[in-house]
């Protein structure tokens, strides 16, 4: 016989249930807590081990927070045993979620006097290749990323994390779907490149990548889906010289931004 | 009272020692094996759980062992304890130890008709940068890379796996200091270009590139170390239209070799 009592909201033995943490806000680490500090993310709360309350770099750490006022929870073992990482230090912190632009947003977004330079990622799931990418794009001067809402990583602490701080920068919208978003960015008078590894794509530096650009970057191996690839105006490849025969998704992505950086500065 | 007989080699009681594994060269997990397996990679030896003998996955991987003739052991609980990552699946591979060249083989590597192309690591100690390195230099083209012995990456399976098999492609070089093999490279003939975030640095596009050329390529943050940057005979940076201050290591890397690419081709 269950001798519990019933869960009743604010009924007799109603205990309010905490949110369940959503890991992909949580930062983990002290050295990784520390710069969140320092980039001031605006962290809501830091949960410490109550075992670790004395350790001194913890100490300084919570100081920290204290001049920031953000709430500090001491937590039991029982804490970090439900968190699905091991390598926390007994501290985590809980970033704010992520504030993603609309598409209507992201195509006003436009700079004074030069061409509008847009990266669409095409289904990518590894978060370090897409926080390396929106550090990239935001130092190539890119206007806005665009990722889809399924089936990728969305922009979490690990991506924030790769990113350097990058995405606080560059406007990222997240869409339904990734074909569809290009034929309207399209009819707002975009040229649409897919990066693509087939010979019978155009080598980069004999594609013109001056216009306003959005540039379509697929999962490393399998590349841009089909449908995708229907709606780009132009295939682009990156010339290979060697055995291998494909580039990391967030180094192609790379190669590719500062060749239209190079077009567009000659 | 110790009651274990005395340890003395070839005497009563004498029980060879298994060598340490070296860490460096152990591949883990299913998935890394069975790639290794594919690529041919030479594998020592195979380690298993006892446990997991039944497992299907795992025997279907056995089953290619034996066809290469690759030694099975399988291990007990205190074997897997030790191992210092905890995503093994049960299974673990020893894969041979990189092959080096000599500074002097790689200085000999020369292609027909095209100028040399070396990349110089100045103390990379990521290994994901390191090995995505080796896999883009290898795609450029790039004739060989030269890495230091000491507080370096050097090409582990972690390396190896992040080149995506382009390691066994690329002739490396490990040196014990890196200003001194740049003044052995000039002497040779090549010019040295250093990587450089400062603005005092030349623009890569503005820089001639085509001659024999040595890139090389310092930590992300701290970038080429003050001797290194002395021996360089020029500077060059990727132009930053943004507001983060740096590019990952290996997209550094990417940028620029790219950017060589493009002019030799020109």
């Amino acid at each position: 016989m269950d001798r519990r009592p019933p869960r009743v909201k604010g009924g007799k033995g109603f205990r309010p249930r905490r949110p369940a943490l959503d890991f992909d806000d949580v930062v983990y680490g002290i050295h990784a807590i520390e710069e969140a500090l320092t980039a001031q993310e605006g962290l809501r709360a830091i949960h410490v081990a109550s075992d670790r309350k004395k350790d001194a770099v913890l100490r300084g750490l919570l100081g920290r927070a204290k001049e920031l006022g953000i709430p500090v929870r001491f937590e039991d073992r029982g804490f970090f045993a439900q968190l699905p990482f091991k390598a926390h230090q007994g501290v985590v912190a809980i970033a704010p979620p992520f504030e993603y632009r609309s598409l209507h947003d992201v195509l006003g977004v436009k700079r004074e006097g030069s061409p509008r330079l847009f990266v669409v990622l095409d289904h990518l799931t590894d978060p370090h290749n897409v926080g390396a990418i929106v550090r990239t794009a935001e130092a190539a001067g890119a206007d806005a990323l665009v990722l889809p809402e399924r089936r990728s990583a969305g922009i979490n602490a690990t991506v924030r994390k790769a990113a350097a701080g990058a995405a606080a920068h560059l406007p990222i919208a997240r869409v339904s779907n990734v074909a569809d978003t290009l034929r309207t960015m399209k009819k707002a008078g975009m040229w649409i490149a897919g990066a693509d590894a087939d010979p019978s794509a155009t080598e980069m530096t004999k594609t013109d990548l001056r216009g306003d650009l959005a540039l379509a970057i697929g999962e490393e191996g399998g590349g841009l889906s089909q449908l995708v690839k229907r709606e780009c105006d132009y295939l682009v490849r990156i010339p290979m010289h060697g055995n291998v025969a494909s580039l990391n998704a967030s180094v192609a992505a790379a190669i590719l931004l500062y060749e239209v950086v190079r077009q567009r500065e000659m």
